[in-house]
């Protein structure tokens, strides 16, 4: 492409001229009308609030309300004309309440400023997203719990480095992903708490000198008070970046998860088996299952820690109180929404469609002297042997068994006490895969006996 | 620098070869030493807990306990040898460990394993850096409140788009930064409960066949309970991404806080007047006073935000339980800590010195036709106008005063009353600073009053 | 809201089932139709190339041609109907060209495959990005240099930490950001450089058996070669990551620049007046102008590295060749290239329209000292005093003018030779502040003489 | 740990006082000690310069050259004693050269100040990093190209979603690698060439009134040219992004095969043997090798790219010229230049001494159906099948295959005809794997004779 021909397409993109170019980054309709029912809840709440206070009558209070029932119907109804000219959300639903109601629209914005405007309906919107979240959550903790408690005995390869360690259940490593997704709850949970204290009223930054009820308007939009500082109501962001934050450290576990998945779908593993419904075919292959579902969802911490990164580059060094950077908070915190919640219904139908193929399972984690662990530990018992010692011990024989190209229970007594004169035939107790899981029985251990417990208590928690 | 020359550096640097390589990249003694204090607890706890369970004898126990607090003791006293060929802490105490007490030495480590035993080491100490942002953050808490206090109604410009919007008063400014690390407290000792689960005896991945107790650890070692699934209790490090939003998020607000006082500092703010201790001169211009701890601290919210993607991008799509991948979790989180306290250390001492310019203050606080908003609220107020009437009314009196250089107060009630003939002499009480700041007593408002109820607030929580 | 309500939100979002939720996730046409040219250049070469190697006959070539043309009039004009069941762009113009031009259309797929379809289209698609990027840098470059020529000898202060240090000129200043700017059209040109290689043909990953002319696609779509290798080809997304490095780069200095403008609107600064075509006002206050397009701006910088960084997380461990995980890249990319160039357009704006306020800008380029230096310099050079005793005694004379309240250039002869004898009243000729910045003529230095030969060179360069 | 205690523990952290905290956050001699060399180098240059523009004398410039020779000469010894109240390495050799050699020392410092000091200094070090870079990626190129040259005939699995597409050749897949390099090695010339250019003279960001020759310095340096704009000059950290940029795509290309080396040392793949020095093993299992280097290797990216934030971050925003934040930029850099090198090198020593078992690769190569784009192919070629109806046909037979629990080749021809009747006896000569990879000789191909032609390019072009 010629300097030319790239100038041209430069020029033709910002043809219009410099308003055409200050609309496009100055209006926030084309996104923040995803707030249209916050916006009017909140406008609701205010309203009501001046009436009682003797701020507005009761009879422009209750045109007011009406208004906004209306115009939230046209949006609702998809009837409302969105105008970019009225740059935003807040000035296109009270520009058209004062086409429909007339002189007390005007009324409405006593005592308040779109700066506590927005950071209230930007907050409601984010708790909703917190009410999500943790409903997401706990449906795929739902899921998991299903597959631990049918598979608390289906014993599988513990992995450290990806190379086989321990053989465990499928239902305990199940349930290690219910523990992450607990802790994702209790992050959703905790922040909804930290953030819900109402802006309303705060007004551009100082408060206001009329007779304002915060109060009461905090409690009509369930914050539990209205925030302590009006500075900080309207310079505050913490309440996104906390959803950030959250949804982040959930799409890490969400990613890693998916990376078992894409592994364990292999020809080379095939653990499991994923529904159609999850995965996409070839025309020309039509065996084949591609992970597709697993490796989307695996992608969207990309998405997701992005916005958290973008926040925290347009936050970091703001002076107080409200710079216009702030206005870049709300696409990237829509987008972090919108993957997250789909992450966590896509998990959530995948891990409810697949089924664990017990048989390679089982193989695998009979492989590699997996219960070479096992061996030690009986020696250490029932020998009382120091635990440095019994590794040395059990190294050698696993050693032998590598040697002979058999594994740890084909070896005989004999060889056994060839190592170490005092072992006995009680050893090959431990050597098979399910005594192994069997045996480790401590708290939280892989035992098929704590993983129904843990079952148990999930069940009970989760309702 | 010639290609042969830059081969020759990069052969150089490794020239020691593979083993030097593998070393160099493999060990963790440079940095996982910082640790020993929380080591050599958790052995201690581990220890205790073998012979109470009977798995080895309290004599055992007894030396392992007198000998790790003998190896602490050469720690604290820097005489112990770190070795790289013993790859990390843990191997390091356990090998000084039997130099000193033997045989015993190699029963410390019955059922449990280098990963439970990292996971618990490194647990204890992010958990100890929780308490100390707890601590920090409290300090540099009440710094502000007693500026507050001091200031309560020293008034000074309200910003928007750093340009004056309405007065406020210094006291509701420093306020606003006190809520925020209000929040930021909240965050740590929410992580600190979420977190506070211990690894301990979940040993390689599986959990153990030896009868431990891992609530007795647990309790021993400060932990509420100990964690629930040993797969996940070794894979976490989810603690430490929380140690990390937290400090971002923390970060982020002392780097607006510090861009305040950078600008409140030039010559043309003349805001505050930093004290020598942290600010820096020039040898040719004695009068400058630099803020450099400010822009410093400014700078931090980088490196503490880079931590996070650091460890968010090393955890992303690992699959379980344990990979060397997490090895990289430390240093990150180290440097993390060390940059979020110095900072809340430095701004603490910051704020306690600087001094605030009242004049400056105050002056500016009066420019800008800043009372405008008063002067509308009074029209809603007096004449019961609509509110978007009563800002047209204003503009239209404040475009008057500009178009004869004098400010709002000096307009003459005739002019007044040219734009709009109800206006009366009541109308001046509005217009002045410390009028208008008076007048917002919305709760959270900047009015001195209300800012003394949320200084007593917070003196009394602060303790 | 009740754990009822949040669970119904939950469930009424993904009521459609594991369908929806699947499709929600996997489809791409959403995004990707914005390379429909890019999909449909390529295609037309293909198979212009297919007929020229004899794969399909030149009457099949021809329909594709002309039906590839139909398909692309009916979505510039809007016509075209996507479909979300044919999931992607590509499927969406071979399904059409399909319905147009019947079996022909089912051979145009020879020889190549989904996976180098859209390497080709997105490779397409970012570099004309970068030649937007390089034209739209360029324009923001001549309005800076527009400004430097008309100021080049204008005072103004030369700031570090916020601090005056020295006086330069608006034109000097002007040109440091042409120079940062000239980097990153260097970025942008260096980056299509190295990307400018055709994946077409690379097929699913291995090549292909067919007869294909590789060379002959690529220089018709403007390529310099093929890639050298199918695997690569199918799985680089270097080339984006690639431009979002260099926007990265490049939105830190608008970003640095938006953060000059916003200071230096302060009514405490007042060194720029923006026009009011990139500002807002306030219906209140018309006086006041937010310097709204300098934060939004400024602000970019955040979505713009939160791409990079959702990118670079994307990929990071992702194994050869194609994953799905890749189809992340494009919405990440499209969204920082629009704010680039959005970015760039209304820096261009805004640096043409703006005033620099001459008088506030030599007042403060005279303030605090700012000669210091250059009663330092003269020191050395006249009197040959090392330049460390040239500064201390400098030091000295600042402290006496400090302590009279008065200037460097207030202070007698006299004076001067109270601290050191020598002293001439040469000395006076360095002090002013028109003074010092014509003498700082070193190669690329803040004297006028300099910055107009960097002027000239760069209208020379820039054309 | 009690609130009590965490006070201590704060307190006592930070007991030293204000000043010692100052102390901690301002000093930068902890880690610009690293930049001895190149701050002795710039001054060298500086000292001749000035001698020559007559300046300073002869004579005092040798005192100055033997006395900073003195000075590296100590540092390199390691007799040097770093000050931490000298705050860094340029007043330390400054105040070090005075003791040596007196006055002359204090004409050092005429015409040049600490800020244009530090970016020569620091861009010298980066600059040398990048070199670095280059013979590391060159090497291990090498190392790649070796594998590429052994096993230009081996044939494995192509995976896309880590499932089998089509069967490619082992020295295909390396030189995909070999490819991504040579774009790693392109980005660091090009950001050489960039940032080439000489701050020194720049002075602390006016230029000067010396008459320095800043094209002599430059010239001696190694630079191309001097910086033409000095306010950039010292406010540039452009070349440390750039490093971090290149630096972040490199480690992209490291992790992904990093992760393809775990995986294929996994007792499921078994695709590549590592050896025992890039491996770590189990006291127990003594069979178990880790891929700890793999694994860490994987990791770097997350510290690299976090770098890359953390100064992204700091830049973000900063007005000209020089801002104190900007001293966090060196602690970053020199990290992420010690973890690719190390990677780097880790990387080159694994591929050189790693084996790939070729009977697992081949035999998984043959799984799945995998040439059935071969026989698709072969429709289409012999007879002239449309594309997609060719594709419809081998699903067709693919799904015989299947059900029959056979492979492709094991079907007879009359199975064939069954479902198109035109299959002849030749459809036989494309279905094996050796077959399949012999056939792609496209351009960029798998094919074997593909490989040595790129393997030959690669080996004239390394040298």
């Amino acid at each position: 492409m010629t300097d030319k021909s790239s100038n041209q397409m430069w020029g033709g993109r910002f043809a219009a001229g410099p308003d055409a170019i200050m609309e496009a980054i100055n209006a926030s309709i084309g996104f923040d009308q995803r707030m249209a029912a916050q916006d009017i809840a909140g406008s609701r709440a205010h309203a009501a609030m001046l009436a009682k206070a003797g701020i507005i009558t009761d009879k422009d209070a209750e045109a007011i309300r009406e208004g906004l029932l209306t115009v939230l119907s046209e949006i609702d109804s998809g009837k409302f004309n969105f105008s970019a000219a009225l740059e935003d959300i807040h000035m296109n639903v009270e520009a058209r309440l004062k086409e429909i109601i007339g002189e007390p629209a005007g009324r409405l914005h006593t005592g308040r400023s779109r700066n506590d405007q927005v950071a209230t309906d930007f907050k409601l919107w984010v708790r909703d997203q917190m009410d999500a979240a943790i409903a997401g959550i706990e449906a795929l903790m739902k899921a998991l719990v299903a597959q631990a408690e049918a598979g608390a005995d289906w014993v599988m390869p513990g992995f450290t480095h990806l190379q086989t360690a321990q053989p465990v259940t499928w239902g305990h490593h199940m349930l290690a992903y219910v523990e992450m997704l607990a802790r994702d709850r209790s992050r959703f949970v905790d922040a909804r708490k930290r953030m819900n204290e109402s802006p309303l009223g705060a007004a551009a930054l100082a408060g206001t000198s009329f007779p304002i009820d915060r109060h009461m308007t905090a409690e009509a939009l369930g914050f539990d008070r209205p925030a302590a500082n009006s500075l900080d109501a309207v310079s505050d962001r913490d309440f996104a970046l906390d959803f950030l934050s959250a949804s982040s450290i959930c799409a890490i576990h969400l990613s890693r998860l998916s990376e078992e998945l894409v592994i364990w779908s292999s020809a080379q593993f095939r653990f499991v088996t994923l529904s159609d419904r999850f995965s996409t075919g070839s025309s020309i292959m039509p065996q084949k299952k591609n992970p597709d579902a697993a490796e989307l969802i695996r992608a969207k911490i990309g998405r997701i820690f992005g916005a958290n990164t973008a926040l925290t580059i347009v936050m970091k060094g703001l002076p107080l109180a409200y710079s216009k950077d702030m206005q870049e908070d709300k696409e990237q915190t829509f987008d972090a929404a919108d993957s997250l919640m789909l992450a966590l219904a896509a998990m959530e139908g995948m891990v409810k469609d697949m089924s664990a193929n017990r048989d390679s399972l089982e193989a695998a984690a009979g492989s590699g002297f997996s219960t070479a662990t096992d061996l030690a530990d009986w020696l250490v018992r029932a020998l009382n042997m120091p635990f440095r010692d019994a590794h040395h011990v059990t190294g050698t024989l696993v050693a032998m068994a590598e040697s002979r190209g058999c594994d740890l229970p084909d070896l005989t007594l004999e060889d056994m006490k060839s190592v170490h004169e005092h072992i006995t035939e009680d050893v090959f107790g431990v050597l098979g895969v399910h005594n192994s899981v069997a045996s480790r029985t401590s708290y939280g251990g892989t035992a098929p006996s704590e993983v129904r417990k843990q079952v148990a208590r999930w069940k009970d928690l989760l309702g």
